[in-house]
């Protein structure tokens, strides 16, 4: 059951699709003081599911959270803000029930951080909508919830495809030498990706036409490749006359404007730019409609960047910080005078004092944006969305955003953002996906190899064992990174292996992913969401079901040969060195330490269950759905959902079998 | 056997204490160019040790690391350079032997980054003296390595009690408040640190009067209830006309020089600063006598810092930078301008270019700092140590240092340097040691519950239950960051008991580090060292040998309730909530998943061993040693080493006890 508890007048953000009648009587299980602050007391068993994005554990106690949309490549212990505000958790104890707490500006929740046995959210406003969900357990919750927030995005089947991604990718020549050297590697590929490279000067719905001469033609015969071409949209808009985009959003006032009412100007890749004002439908709707400028010449994907806003500076701050370094330069300046000077500079990027400058009109009324923020991001999807619903009303474009708020699940994927080639970071995106999948997130996944810092090779092999499980699975690397490209090492053979093994599964992930999205459940689940009167289970943070019939436990340790798994229950485990040189060992319920070569993925198929494996393809386009076989135990069936992955609504095409 | 090759003319760093006989045959195992390039093939199987203070594991294997002493609050996973520079590796495969490479300049290991099954090593000059060591196995290369560097530093037995610190303490008031804290909480504690905070404009040997206004008495009434005031000293001296380090230093060219034979002028805490060419005798000797300042007040520890040394700006760069700005500022800053300049301000702090700019006095001689940069921390810390052997010959005084090379080991302790209160630091501090060891370096240890960001309770719990077993013991913590002396917390009750456990643990502690310092033994060893045949061993990187009794195994993650444990033998497992309550069950070899609540320390004895433990106290000074009760299995015997902890020369008062 879900009620709503409203205080004061909350901002609509339209996260929620199902309008339920406040309740009269007062929140249960917080203490509320109607000022944007609730608190509950914790059991030491107590655990704490949810924030979406947010990172530190499966279970969220013991940190202190900030959800406020924040371009944070730093995804380090103590980051308190990523891209994403996703202010919904699942109390887990005595009594467990969900929370959302539907509000567009700066929250905070302290879970256990100040004090151990308490957990105290706050809000900046004291005007707050709170739905608290009560259900069976922790799946029941989830599913209503994700009910009342409307169904999760579907993309297309091509989607599934293994991508590749390079910030840095330069020219036409780039994308076809990445394509080939798949090619010749043998390795399938469905999609490489455009970062901003491919813009003239950064500016949005622009190709740069020397280094892209065609895009048009190089888009049509990547497509005959099997290789869709996926570029990079970014929030703001160059400031530049003549240039159509800037033109249009100032003569009609599409811009976010200052406080003075002229067009707000912040910095980021293009240099000056201005935001387009997402909360306006007018706007959104403008912005959308430009996407064609894309599709028209046969894109049929995008990722939608920089959409928190991000902003590098903005202009009065700049200039500020240059009459102060002036001033203190003039001096002689002392070691106080130095942490200034340089916190400042190192304080103009991100700055959250510059959010307060800003406003949106809507319907009408200025609206200063940090109160509604988190917002930003998702009406920017749901802008390329919508419109796109119009202009390929045939077809399923893909959408994935780097901001999001609950809500834009339904726009597009996100993509897990600007991570690291750190070990650490393979955990830490496995650990993000169950509470992004109750959020209603479900095309998701990391950056594989890592985004900034130099890669390995071992954490390539490693991450890719990880990530092709992942609906979203795209290697991508930051300019001025080693590169990454996975012909570019000597395990390339097992690299390739690890494609294959992704290419063979997209049934059986596809299936899956069709499932929770049409019935509201989380294609990624802790153990103890099916085990939950198992202790270990409840403990266990670095293994994830995976929809009904499989359990991941990856390996993330440099060097690692092998790893400790926990097993709830009996299963198979599969180690698997290529598609069809596998073998498998059923193991009891229990801890297990369990070998695996660097060029070795191990999974677990769960007791008395089995999946549909294809042969692989060099494109999913080219999968022979005949070829389905089956994997794990005898005498059991698979329901298998499969649609023609293209149509808008899935429901169309949809065919769900008993396979046996 | 150590056979030493030469090429060029290396500079003699002191490293190694006794005088080997270059051998005349070209090096073994590795192809040399007698460029400074050394290149070796790995076999797969191949685990590379060492690189003392290098993070990413005890198997080193997979990364490129630059030893270049360096300044490095981030020792996050991609950090090549840390604080010290330590060119001692093991190989351990099919053919297992020890390499140390002298050279004091900058050092690269790529060990299998560019290419998996390559080690190529690179010196920045061709001058260099490179030592192999054959032996029996890893334990006996590391026993004749660490015979060659000499004998490693023995502090006084009082520096292993547990110490409280944190930068921020700015007054009596504050160091008396933290004193008293402990003492009503009652939890055990031998020493107080004082930061750079005590000192009158961060000048080396000066006290702030107005807020410390008779350091004397206080250190006097601290030393009475057991507890040791240590300052930190650093290394760069203030310019400061009448301030007298400054003026004679000046007057008698005890200063770096540059360029043009003026003194080299840097800047770090106190401002602008001259650093000592604490490579220059004359220059090492006049320094360390400066210590008496604190001695004569009844001080008898210190810690060094910033002596890698740490360089937050130079004069001309910071001018140069200015002047850059003002001409970016001056025109239409772009983007590309914009990151121009926020990227030069970023790269003042430790810019390595700096390093170029300085020149020691060696003999007369005129030496580029960067050709021998990496001595400069040992220097310090030798500095003061000869120094105290004349000033306060009948006792050992504390010293430890941030900045260190191989030979540092024999005049003070390093610390971990700055760490961050992260989960992940835990496991990174635990993997350090053994590398450290063989180096060394003995009396070391990590800021526990971490320096950099915001602490939490249970990290911080569960830190000590990992650093309970560490020679250095001490709680630090950053400016601005959260409070995290014990008693601040819900949990100071659990928290005291793990520092009574400590204490309970110091004839043992005590007496294995002595046994490793006098017998040339690693006190923390991988499993493997001493399990070489066992598959599981060798790839057991998150738990440690002590001495020869213990296997430590902490849990180093958030809502942890457990951890897998992997017993290479029969050991009995001890579950400790205190020094006397606690239980024990013998598990045999094997994979084990261990329970361990949050309040629980557990710990391993190895098979038919036993350790002493006696009743804690206040501070070490008030251990009764003839309350030693034993621990572990019946029927065997334990060796104590044991003397009495002040005389510089342990053997004068060494007492070797056969306990059954």
């Amino acid at each position: 059951m879900i009620k709503k508890y409203v205080y004061g007048n909350p901002f609509s953000t339209e996260a929620a699709v199902e309008n339920i009648i406040p309740s009269e009587d007062s929140i249960p299980y917080f203490e509320a003081d109607g000022q944007g602050n609730f608190t509950l007391t914790l059991a030491e068993n107590d655990i704490v599911y949810g924030l979406g994005e947010q990172i530190r554990g499966i279970n969220k106690r013991g940190w202190e959270y900030v959800n406020w949309n924040y371009d944070n490549p730093n995804h380090h212990e103590d980051a308190r803000s990523l891209y994403g505000s996703h202010n919904f958790i699942i109390i887990s104890g005595a009594e467990t029930f969900g929370a959302f707490f539907d509000y567009p500006g700066k929250m905070t929740f302290d879970i256990g951080y100040t004090k151990r046995s308490e957990m105290h959210i706050h809000a900046e406003s004291s005007d707050i909508a709170v739905y608290i969900i009560t259900g069976e357990d922790e799946k029941d919750i989830v599913k209503q919830f994700r009910k009342l927030i409307g169904r999760s995005y579907i993309p297309p089947m091509w989607a599934f495809g293994y991508g590749q991604s390079r910030w840095g990718y330069k020219d036409e020549k780039d994308i076809r030498n990445a394509a080939e050297g798949y090619r010749a590697a043998g390795i399938p590929l469905d999609s490489i990706y455009l970062d901003i490279d491919y813009m003239e000067n950064y500016k949005d719905f622009t190709v740069d036409n020397k280094r892209f001469p065609d895009l048009k033609k190089l888009t049509a015969e990547m497509k005959a490749d099997g290789i869709h071409l996926v570029p990079i949209i970014d929030a703001g808009v160059k400031i530049e006359e003549g240039y159509d985009v800037y033109e249009e959003g100032v003569s009609n006032n599409y811009f976010c404007k200052n406080a003075e009412g002229g067009d707000f100007v912040g910095a980021v890749w293009p240099g000056k730019v201005h935001f387009p004002d997402f909360l306006n439908p007018a706007a959104r709707e403008w912005f959308g409609k430009k996407y064609e400028v894309l599709t028209s010449i046969g894109i049929d994907g995008f990722w939608n960047d920089m959409n928190e806003p991000a902003i590098f500076y903005t202009e009065d701050r700049l200039a500020d910080t240059l009459s102060e370094i002036e001033k203190l330069a003039s001096g002689n300046m002392g070691i106080d005078e130095y942490f200034r000077f340089t916190g400042m500079v190192a304080g103009l990027n991100g700055n959250i004092g510059d959010y307060d400058k800003f406003y949106h009109n809507i319907n009408g009324e200025m609206v200063n944006h940090s109160t509604v923020h988190n917002l930003y991001g998702m009406n920017m999807t749901r802008s390329a969305f919508e419109a796109l619903e119009k202009i390929e009303p045939e077809k399923r474009t893909l959408f994935f955003s780097r901001s999001s708020y609950i809500g834009a699940h339904r726009y597009g994927g996100i993509w897990q953002g600007d991570n690291k080639s750190w070990w650490s970071h393979i955990l830490q995106s496995m650990q993000q996906l169950p509470a992004l999948n109750m959020a209603g997130f479900l095309f998701t996944g990391s950056d594989t190899g890592g985004f900034g810092c130099d890669t390995t090779e071992d954490l390539v092999l490693r991450w890719l064992q990880y990530s092709l499980f992942t609906p979203l699975f795209r290697n991508h690397a930051a300019e001025g990174t080693r590169d990454q490209e996975l012909y570019r090492f000597s395990t390339v053979q097992a690299m390739g292996e690890m494609i294959k093994i992704r290419y063979s599964l997209i049934p059986y992930l596809y299936s899956e992913f069709l499932k929770a999205a049409l019935n509201n459940e989380m294609m990624f689940r802790p153990l103890s969401f099916d085990f939950p009167n198992d202790e270990d289970s409840l403990n266990t943070d670095d293994q994830l079901l995976l929809g009904n019939e499989l359990m991941i436990a990856p390996v993330y340790k440099q060097n690692a040969k092998g790893r400790c798994v926990y097993l709830p229950e009996e299963m198979m485990m599969v180690r698997m060195r290529k598609h069809d040189d596998f073998d498998t060992e059923i193991l009891p319920r229990g801890h297990h330490y369990v070998r695996a070569e660097l060029e070795e993925l191990v999974f677990f198929i769960r007791s008395k269950k089995m999946i549909p494996v294809c042969k692989p393809a060099n494109s999913t386009d080219k999968i022979d759905w005949n070829s389905i076989t089956y994997l794990g135990y005898a005498d059991c069936t698979y329901t298998l959902y499969k649609d023609n992955g293209i149509s808008p609504n899935p429901e169309d095409s949809l065919e769900i079998t008993e396979l046996r």
